[in-house]
């Protein structure tokens, strides 16, 4: 595992980055990675890219084989304290089960460490019981329950 | 409740958003609201305030009688979609059960809907049942669960 590199996402990782998407359970009929891609991941990489406390990561061993999105978040609640997000967390299926998921997020905890976060949080859906077990065995607490409400009146 | 302002927090609001905070089961024992208000407060709100992508907001009604925020959020996932996040949600004890909260989330979910947000999102702790079925009238559906890893280390 010496190879592997934790960097941020560059524009022509993008397209390899949408595929991890969409090899999914849930991200399957959630994305659209053929190529050229919609012009709306490009948009999305641009706001993220341009914005200092959202990081796309990139992980790489000679290709892209995994994939996550930091936000760092500053708060009132909690006397301040700035919170760390974990989104989007993916590993190409061959990769899988080679311990690449463990070190993602223990890099992605540094970084939020790094910005002074006082705490981490993610959600995942679920249906995801093997990722459930994954964030406990890390020293995460499922203390709460996430709401998500679609916008589709937004749309067109 | 007509005279209901829903408006970005300012400065001077500081010490009325951090009374509401902290007057709550899980917020007293994770704020201090004397005055003045620890540094940390400001620091945090100087960050909201300059980042385009946060919005705190106060509910006024000649005092400030609640409070929220909402992130705005871009992402690769769901082809480029933004999110909006509410955090922080509170109302003033005398205020409550008079349908300010069900108004307060109706504005916020407008906000992300101006922001071209596809869905917005929440946690609540999981101890929180009156918060759950308040949501869930509101239209949220409780989809994920949210973890959350403190970073003790990091302070100190």
């Amino acid at each position: 595992m010496s190879e592997l590199e934790f960097r941020r996402a560059q524009a022509p990782d993008l397209p390899a980055i949408v595929a991890l998407l969409a090899d999914d359970a849930l991200g399957a009929s959630r994305e659209d990675p053929s190529t050229p891609l919609a012009p709306s991941y490009f948009d999305a990489f641009r706001a993220i890219d341009a914005d200092p406390n959202q990081l796309l990561a990139a992980v790489e061993a000679g290709q892209v084989v995994g994939t996550l999105q930091l936000s760092f978040i500053p708060g009132i609640s909690r006397k301040g304290a700035w919170r760390g997000q974990i989104e989007s967390v993916r590993i190409a299926r061959q990769w899988r089960s080679r311990g690449i998921g463990k070190l993602m997020i223990e890099w992605a905890v540094e970084e939020c460490r790094s910005r002074n976060c006082s705490f981490v949080q993610l959600t995942t859906d679920k249906s995801r019981r093997k990722a459930h077990a994954f964030y406990e065995r890390l020293g995460f607490t499922a203390s709460h329950l996430g709401y998500k409400m679609a916008l589709w009146r937004s749309i067109g």
